[in-house]
């Protein structure tokens, strides 16, 4: 394998592939990047940790022999990224055991391979359900749930983002739901064409990393096939196939309460400022604040038993609610990481001081958020 | 002690004194911040870790009734950081055991507070030098020297920078020196006035951290009081005493080589560029570099047992050496800490491939490393 390419086309491709390498790997291959070039001046790159495979897909490039080998993925990336702007990298692996040259101007390296045969490939199989979302879209179906993932291994079933198929007052949609106990998030888009009769699938949070990263230089759609074990994501030159959380996800509806009809509607701003100001006065991760809302004036305070405590009043410039008083606490960190997906206004849905409450954005309907209370 | 003062000005105050403050503390008054209003309009603040006391004096607020407390520090530091830009903040603490009251807008906390009494006071004692330095120029001998501090806590004297006057070529020097064993950093200012018969001083890590920190904002003269246990510096409204090590500096005079004849000059960004790229290779952090001169020609080159190697040749366009060819290995990091202090070209001063070797800008004389070679 011979081939020659620029610097910054390397380091990109690259970048796409090595990040799904682990750090510690006890198999040495699965520290390596395969690296093909074919006969049709296409370079392939893939990285895998047996979970989650990318391939990269360059066409363009000069290539003097096809061939294939496996390196080191993130020497080749860390040396790729310190050539100079502008150089032209040549590959050159004459075969076998031979170790891979690199060369960039006067730089010249020699890397140790890995046969080829040895890197695990990753069969995809039948993917019988294929749709598109737009890169817009994916991401805001993660971005508004990820944080809700479990961190528990033993839950191991709610370590990623469940999305499946389901209707809404009749209307077809794709779900994304993602919680820990705690809190729950759930985000629906209208159903796009292919994805009915889709199995609803558990996306382990790894992966769901990896697409986010992918999924923010791209405004094209992005390609989604699918079986119950394994899932596949086309996005502009890179794929990525991951396999599936194999567990069920628990009936979540459950856990939505229906009919809290205390409405308190705030400001997100000012909300969420005066979270961070009366939080501030804890500086244990699972502080409370509590919330005591009485017409239109809403109270957000919090206490410690070293450094004292703090609050803050919202009244009736910034807050809407006209139900029976309340107190209720969170946890302010999950308190901040629903406003961080929410724009200028929250709607608290309360039904007393200790149930499950629900949260959502005034102007998104297609987003909610449920809150386990805290005793304060 | 009540009195009302910009946010902004507060935050400062606050960020310049809080940095001392330890983040875990078995003595709890620690953790406070000293906060004195007086009847002059003048807001001082104090923190203590027992060795550096840093001290902020704000004129011009308004005080409604003179008085002074302890509370902790780095909540009132996360409180002022996150209340909004332009607030007004009233602090208010009616005496005693009460807790201190802040009050911006309708934001509102109460902070346990502990008696003033309990405070450590520092008692600088009698500082019989007294000189001044620009800001600039102390930044320069802090950071072309603390890199090379030695991080051993057995060999405390090495864990600061020696300040001390001395006289080269008849002409009197303020040098600054750091040293771990594996590299030295000199540096020599000419001797402010003031300065001769000053004691060699040993200024610790955390003390040459802050003071960097305050010196970083302004471009005033920074004023130095000290004896041979305590040392002052006033910046601004800022003062720092610290404690000196109590240690004898090592005779580092000897260290430094004499008659190093074979001299190499390059181009500072060509080489520090290929030292990061040739040493990529290796994952370890003491990885060493080789370097290998022959007339006019440099090769940079490094290896690992796993990964392979990688080589990089400068040549006559940016390298001059015409003495006898020569190898020599150097730990990567160490020769980056020292070229990332040097301006355009860099100029080593060999003896051979065994014996510690000079290091210099070629443009700044009065800076000087001595770097330990590896076997490579």
């Amino acid at each position: 394998m011979k081939f020659t390419v620029d610097r910054a086309v390397l380091l990109k491709a690259l970048a796409h592939v090595q990040s799904v390498v682990e750090r510690r790997n006890t198999i040495p291959i699965l520290a390596n990047v395969l690296i093909e070039a074919t006969q049709q001046g296409v370079l392939r790159l893939i990285a895998t940790d047996m979970e989650i495979a990318v391939q990269e897909e360059v066409p363009g490039v000069t290539v003097a022999r096809a061939g294939r080998t496996t390196a080191p993925a993130a020497t080749l990336y860390e040396i790729t990224r310190n050539l100079p702007d502008g150089a032209r990298v040549e590959l050159d692996h004459p075969g076998g055991d031979a170790p891979l040259a690199l060369r960039a101007g006067r730089f010249a390296t020699s890397l140790t391979v890995l046969p080829v045969e040895d890197f695990p490939s990753m069969t995809e199989g039948r993917l019988p359900t294929s749709f598109a979302l737009k890169a817009g879209v994916l991401r805001d179906l993660i971005d508004r749930t990820k944080f809700a993932i479990s961190t528990e291994e033993t839950r191991y079933y709610l370590n990623g983002i469940y999305m499946h198929a389901t209707t809404v007052d009749g209307a077809p949609v794709l779900r994304a739901v993602a919680t820990d106990g705690h809190r729950l998030a759930r985000v629906e888009e209208p159903l796009p064409e292919g994805a009915s009769g889709m199995p609803g699938v558990i996306i382990p949070r790894k992966t769901v990393n990896e697409l986010r990263k992918l999924a923010e230089e791209t405004q094209e759609d992005i390609a989604l096939s699918l079986s119950d074990t394994k899932i596949k994501f086309a996005i502009g030159t890179v794929t990525l196939v991951s396999k599936l959380i194999d567990g069920t996800f628990p009936e979540y509806d459950r856990v939505i309460p229906r009919g809290n009809d205390k409405v308190l509607s705030v400001d997100k701003k000012a909300f969420s400022d005066a979270v961070k100001r009366v939080a501030a006065i804890s500086s244990e991760r699972s502080r409370p604040v509590k919330l005591s809302v009485d017409r239109n004036l809403l109270v957000l305070s919090a206490a410690s038993p070293e450094q004292g405590q703090a609050q803050e009043e919202l009244d009736g410039d910034v807050v809407e609610y006209t139900a029976t008083p309340l107190e209720i606490g969170f946890q302010a960190r999950y308190l901040s990481d629903i406003t961080d997906q929410i724009g200028e206004k929250v709607v608290f849905y309360f039904a007393d001081g200790s149930a499950p409450t629900i949260v959502k954005d005034a102007a998104k309907d297609e987003a909610l958020y449920v809150l386990m209370p805290m005793r304060v």
